[in-house]
């Protein structure tokens, strides 16, 4: 889709200088000298964020103490982010709540899943997902299973269709897959699995903040995500839940914690479950992480006069179109392999390039100089896929120039084979 | 054991200049113009926490973003606080992990120990609990029992022995009652349940930096407990997981994320779960509000030179011993009754005073003047229990002047009938 005339540095130049978002990243606080295409990982700082949280610790906490319960509006957080967050995910005020991790928000949805498929149909003992879905998606699904004597199914992507037989009772998916930004069509897939009786679960880890969603639209039945990726909530940030309205007061949730009561401060010896999403909470919460979420959050508030998802999910695509042709322009013959889907309905908002060797020292030498991306091994065990040099695309803070100058240094680190040097070959742990 | 010397204000200015741990106080941020009792609800602010939040978020977020995860410890910070905690409750470096919420923890725990207890003796289906133990811990409980179908049997604390039957598979205590500060013998009732066959788990929400805990003493199970009380690890911080070393790496515990996994960075599909405590971690944790706990920790880290907790443990008494004294001589007459136990051995480090009528009012009136205590509900339902005025007295920044204060305070709130003003008596939520 792009065709020559764009491929200069002036024409990204200008291109930055025609863009509607470019005064989205005045919101945030990048590190200098950096072109930062892991925010798919952890995105970057809200600039509001050191002033919000230094007044959560300083008066909320440190002065106002207890009452900050009540007068900082401490009690209600989750469910306030959570209206917050709704927009963007096409979920409605009252049915997400920013609270936990990812992992621990899949296990209550899943189980609530699971105990809602098979009360109609207790002969569906399957789950069934994707062998490349994020592991501890797959780590708490077998636990799951494990612990009540059900099946976990893990299939390729292209036979899906076909593991949804009435032995299932829930399919698990993450929308945008982590290691090769491949998306699946989300309303299509959803409704083939209904039509076999089984129930939707929808981890929006990468697609939250960084691709359109529509879950009501989808006819999706749980979701989850995480708070510290696109949504730029800090390290660690508390992750969302969302249920469906027809599910929300359908069963409790395992994890029944005080926080999901429907009365938490009567004190009463039994459980009696909130109603709605709120259930869904468990213990209390860490603000002050909680209070960065919202900073995060802000910005896209912010940008809702701008078009917001549409308008970020075209920029989005910009850019991932532009760096994938200036790759296949520039860095040709070095053996790098495209591991994301071209068809823009297929693609998240980040670009994996696949290599048979080198791929960690490569991205080793773009972070010295100053081009952080992230790499992802090749799963040896089935041979299915080779190592990834994975590069985030967030449409609030990267601009068309910033694609051109990391291909300029991918380019360079590939022709003057930098990456060879010893410096990037010492492996350490990554996230 | 005081006498009538002690009970002046040139006593108590005297003691306070006598006590080797009043420097303490200089660790903390305390909010002016107030004699804050309920550091057994949320921790005041740590001086140091908010110069080093601040570098959290401005340095190791805004600046080096994901290469914190290594360069700031961000991947270990959950281990190497529970090695930092684990001497404030008689466990070993390596045996404890502060991560999640106390409820969660809770969960992971009490799973883990059903599965033990019950693969050796599986006709064991049954929970003891005490009726007034903290409700969230009786949520998970039966939230667990309902998914197992197994039994939760609630107890008054004189009837523990005699539950304590071959159909108990676990034993689940708070150590220090929250409502009225009564504490369990943990050494005795741990016997007592092995004697039976029976596990223990602890919860030490109102005893970890409160009271000496000994576990490995008490040659207790498992263990959880509250990083934003007596910990001052600031609003809902992270809660901690203990497991006995001979518990840790048998079964897993059904939160089986990717943080609890032995190779978390091979991202394979299957879950091979880490030996010890870190299985007992699941998903990634929020950094900030971690990093807000270890300045908390740091102070116990301070202390140590000072006697640590034994230390503490002597002013706590005195503190409590003192405040009793006073509220018997001074406002006697109004119809407040003691609820906390006056053997040293049975009392947490709060006080709790009970009425028939206007607790809420009463503390109310108090916050008003500056001495923030709180109040809790008797459970109209057995009318066992009457409301309870409950104020915390954590020695590390309370000196023995406050406590003279505070009665002081509490004398003319009663001797005026203060407490009856309409403005003291409207309902509000309360922690």
């Amino acid at each position: 889709m792009t065709t020559t005339s764009t491929l200069t540095r002036q024409a990204c130049q200008a291109r930055d200088a025609a863009d509607p978002l470019r005064g989205l990243r005045e919101h945030f606080t990048l590190p200098p000298g950096v072109i930062y295409l892991d925010g798919n990982s952890l995105g970057v700082l809200p600039r509001a964020a050191a002033g919000r949280i230094a007044d959560v610790v300083t008066r909320e906490w440190g002065t106002d103490l207890i009452q900050s319960w009540n007068s900082a509006g401490w009690f209600d957080l989750t469910q306030r982010l959570g209206d917050q967050l709704a927009p963007l995910i096409g979920a409605r005020a009252g049915e997400v709540v920013c609270t936990d991790s990812t992992s621990i928000n899949l296990y209550k949805v899943l189980s609530a899943a699971l105990n809602i498929a098979r009360a109609d149909a207790p002969g569906r003992r399957r789950i069934v997902s994707e062998r490349s879905n994020f592991p501890t998606d797959l780590y708490i699904a077998e636990g799951l299973c494990k612990e009540r004597g059900l099946e976990l199914v893990l299939v390729e992507p292209e036979e899906i269709g076909a593991a949804l037989t009435q032995e299932v009772a829930v399919l698990m998916l993450t929308h945008v897959n982590y290691r090769t930004g491949a998306m699946h069509d989300m309303a299509a897939v959803t409704a083939q699995a209904h039509a076999a009786g089984i129930l939707c679960v929808w981890d929006l880890a990468h697609s939250a903040g960084a691709v359109p969603v529509d879950l009501h639209g989808a006819g999706a039945d749980f979701a989850i995500g995480c708070g510290y990726k696109y949504l730029n909530g800090g390290p660690g940030a508390p992750a969302f839940v969302w249920v469906h309205p027809r599910h929300a007061d359908r069963f409790w949730q395992p994890l029944s914690g005080w926080w999901g009561h429907a009365a938490p401060f009567q004190f009463t010896p039994d459980y009696q479950p909130a109603p709605g999403v709120a259930r869904y909470l468990c213990g209390t919460q860490p603000i002050i992480s909680l209070s960065a979420l919202q900073c995060g959050l802000d910005v896209f508030t912010a940008a809702q006069s701008l078009g917001s998802m549409a308008a970020l999910r075209a920029k989005s695509l910009a850019l991932t179109d532009l760096f994938i042709a200036l790759v296949e322009e520039r860095c040709a013959g070095h053996g790098l392999g495209l591991a994301t889907p071209r068809d823009h309905a297929q693609r998240g908002s980040q670009v994996c390039l696949e290599k048979d060797e080198g791929a960690y020292a490569i991205v080793q030498a773009l972070i010295a100089r100053g081009v952080v991306g992230d790499f992802r091994k090749g799963d040896g065990g089935t041979g299915r896929h080779k190592d990834i040099l994975r590069f985030g695309f967030t449409p609030l803070y990267i601009g068309f120039e910033d694609v051109w100058n990391a291909v300029e240094h991918l380019r360079q680190v590939l022709e003057a084979a930098e990456w060879q040097r010893p410096e990037f070959n010492r492996q350490h742990a990554v996230t």
